[in-house]
């Protein structure tokens, strides 16, 4: 599909509210099942929520994708990372020969790892790279737009249709997972231009740049904001302006799960903030995401709770790639099989409260 | 091994400290791999911690095993629990069959279930039932001791063997698991009485109590606190006043799980009151345990701070049982492949910071 001018509003108007009735029958199985009502959390959250998205009361989820998208940033010209910009196609290498954190996680969950290079700064070749390149890097966003509009939707519509794609051949999970050296950066800019956090709570450390380093990258992101002046009415002016490719085409899969009845499990600072434009530009697909981890980048927290999330894990991490989302997979399954294969109070016996 | 008057010393004897050799060649290992050093929070602790306690910078963890502890509670007679006491053993009978919550997520987790009589108040009798039952029931706390210190030294005696006898038989990894209605309120009983937390921030509403029975549970732990008035300087004293004997059995499983040099993963809030005992009676044990989750019930983050564990997930749970600990099993495989599976900076020709 193409998104042309009126893309955003084509890809809302496929998007389906949660199925209540499917929700209801989970409940009612998770309410015959011996444990106090209630007393599994977050699993049964997330059974419940499997329902709803997909319409069906025990959907099967066995097939999982985390989706990896990768972009430069010019932004990374003023010394914000404490990695230089050539570990972005290294590290797509990484992703394509299995050797990196989330190719490691993926396999220890049982899915899919797809790589996207939709605006890495260098010629990459490889027969497992979806290679859907916009442009080679964006602009650096201290002195102007990170690319245009047209771009923007256009890199939403390359994830909208890897997500189709793996959906028609039966995938119902999906991760978002990113990689661009210097994305930490873009970020922050829209957790403050979209969320209305200051710079100071929404910066922070990426892979781990030191004081002078930090206080350095507050004062580009405060440039961006002034340098692009971007409407916070209008979330994808915003993030055209302050974003990022790799976080244009998280925006898409995004929605493309939404579209698709998919889950879609939302990773770190990175992918949260695509979590947050794609909540502004479609509120219809914020019931289709899942919190995975608390990163401990600085304005993850503020901005979990900007998109209404709660997450599932506190594990400390901070690498991105789609790691702590991948993680989380865990918990699909082990909800999928409570639901499946616990008994009840009168299979089993037990008394009631 | 039996426990007689010098039992917590001798088990003492036997707990070694952490081996660092093995934790700093984990620590080199972890800074090889293609990733921000630290970048991957807790999954890199643990994975240092599993070396300090095997001494092996990649142990084989793949035998676990989650102890569940059944025993139930005088103080029940006083009305603070949502269900009746009758619950204890269907549930154990429950566990036994396979259907309880703890067993559908061990199975997912590749772990076995090993479940304790130490103290139901019922015959019970099945072929897969470890039967070690000191007496039928804890004495009502709100009138008396739970038990006498020997009892106490017989129950942690027991769960020291149970862990001994699995750790000859290759088992590395070992969850804390409990069933026994009432058991939340000798565990507030014990954070308040080690931990020096007030009544109104230990008292929780356990498997789901109102508001009317929590300010009655909060009376009733005051009241065992003035009857049984334990010396906070004497763990053991506190123990069996205070606590269960399903408690004392979990103290015996971490002490036996450190003295063994094994992995001891910590569940809710039951499990956490044996192991703020446990820190009590031998501080060496506390490098061994990991924590999970970080329960709902009222007290549990206190508690896990009084004790020093950070746990990994925020689930929402207050089931028991190990749901937690064994939900955590995972982390610990992940951390074992990140080990083994992930390129190195050299091999994948990824620069550095």
């Amino acid at each position: 599909m193409a998104i042309a001018p009126n893309g955003i509003k084509e890809i809302r108007d496929r998007i389906q509210p949660l199925d209540l009735r499917a929700m209801e029958e989970a409940q009612a199985r998770l309410d015959s099942l011996t444990k106090p009502p209630g007393s599994l959390g977050k699993l049964e959250a997330v059974a419940r929520q499997a329902a709803g998205i997909t319409g069906e009361p025990l959907p099967d989820l066995s097939r999982k994708a985390v989706i990896v998208m990768a972009g430069d940033h010019g932004v990374c010209e003023e010394g914000i990372s404490a990695f230089p910009a050539e570990v972005t196609p290294q590290m797509v290498l990484n992703f394509l020969n299995g050797g990196a954190a989330v190719n490691v996680l993926a396999r220890h969950a049982g899915a899919e790892v797809v790589c996207v290079d939709i605006g890495v700064n260098a010629d990459l070749s490889h027969p497992g790279l979806v290679s859907k390149k916009i442009r080679r890097g964006t602009g650096n966003i201290a002195r102007g737009p990170a690319m245009s509009r047209e771009e923007a939707e256009a890199a939403i519509a390359v994830g909208y249709e890897v997500v189709a794609e793996l959906a028609a051949g039966g995938t119902r999970v999906f991760a978002t997972g990113e990689m661009g050296i210097g994305n930490t950066t873009p970020s922050a800019a829209l957790l403050v231009a979209l969320g209305g956090l200051k710079t100071e709570e929404a910066v922070g450390r990426g892979t781990g740049i030191d004081d002078a380093r930090l206080l350095h990258k507050r004062s580009v992101v405060e440039r961006a904001l002034e340098a692009n002046r971007a409407d916070p009415n209008d979330a994808l002016d915003v993030l055209a302006k302050l974003g990022g490719l790799e976080i244009a085409g998280l925006v898409g899969v995004i929605l493309g799960a939404a579209a698709h009845r998919s889950l879609v499990v939302i990773d770190g600072f990175i992918s949260s903030a695509a979590a947050l434009v794609a909540g502004r530009l479609a509120p219809e697909c914020l019931p289709y995401m899942i919190a995975s981890h608390r990163s401990l980048e600085q304005g993850h927290g503020g901005m979990l709770e900007t998109i209404g999330l709660a997450p599932m894990i506190h594990m400390d991490m901070r690498l991105g790639e789609g790691t702590g989302a991948v993680l989380c997979f865990h918990f699909l399954d082990a909800a999928g099989r409570i639901m499946r294969e616990m008994a009840t109070f009168e299979s089993a016996g037990v008394s009631q409260a």
